[in-house]
């Protein structure tokens, strides 16, 4: 385990010279991210490395009973397919959606903003892996612990009939 | 090594294209960024490039009568200053917030989406530039074209009212 470690290490090195990133910027992410390292049942997903820092897909807001504020990133390969509006999303490209109950805000009473985080949820493209749910492994992750298997087995049977013509994808990009 | 190297090509590969330099995430901020060029009256403020691949600080919902949804990206310097808690921020620090009509989801009925863009709204940190407004530039950009001054002029005096102990800034970080 110890040379994989240090090449952990290296690697993170490396991309922050690469990326032109303060180390500061890092530390957001790495809080962030630092979950259990706990896959999920089922689809075995896992919460990304450093996802917090990953462009935004678009906004949602969720109403009642759960009332959150939420906002989808994506990594660099699913950036790409929204970019050139390519169906189905490529083998590789990873959406994550965070939530946070939705607040109102102490300073400017028309606005609501981020309240406690409630979950982050996280699908996986790999076509063959995931053959049996359209391609996408799914994750929900409360305080970076995954949910159990009852909720998982829910992930993909509404995204299965709500948005097939989308790649069982429901975020657009915001333009 | 050959496994290191690897990661470290793969990895430092996935940050450059995060980082904004892929020609397919350009695409997709070129699109939302090919503004005028115009800067905006009293603060000389202009869209910065790249911006829509900027990491999230946080969405917010804002109530009748506007009815949006927002999310607000930072630049690099301003991500590590909210790592840090640093206040008030460093010059270089930039904030733009993006707004569309909130708008109800066809797919899922709890849920609100972005409709049509309305503001692209954009904070500078310059402390002696901007003296005379906390170091803050602002501009206030539809489709692309900034406001005219009268509404520049409602900018500082909102934010110095309500947010002086946050150095004029509404928005914090949503972890």
């Amino acid at each position: 385990m110890k040379p994989l470690f240090a090449g952990v290490v290296v690697t993170a090195a490396v991309v922050c010279v690469v990326a032109g990133l303060s180390s500061a910027s890092q530390t957001v992410a790495n809080k962030d991210t630092a979950g259990s390292g706990v896959a999920s049942p089922i689809y075995g997903v896992t919460l990304p490395e450093g996802y917090r820092t990953w462009p935004l897909v678009a906004p949602a807001e969720e109403g009642k009973p759960l009332d959150e504020l939420r906002a989808v990133l994506g990594n660099p390969i699913a950036m790409a397919a929204y970019a050139k509006g390519q169906l189905p999303f490529p083998d590789g490209a990873v959406l994550v959606k965070l939530a946070w109950k939705r607040t109102p805000s102490g300073e400017f009473e028309p606005a609501s903003v981020p309240g406690a985080a409630t979950t982050v949820q996280v699908m996986v493209k790999d076509a063959r892996k995931f053959a049996d749910s359209g391609g996408w492994g799914f994750g929900r992750f409360v305080q970076g612990r995954p949910a159990d298997a009852a909720e998982h087995r829910t992930c993909f049977a509404c995204h299965q009939v709500r948005v097939v013509g989308h790649d069982y994808v429901f975020t657009r990009y915001a333009r």
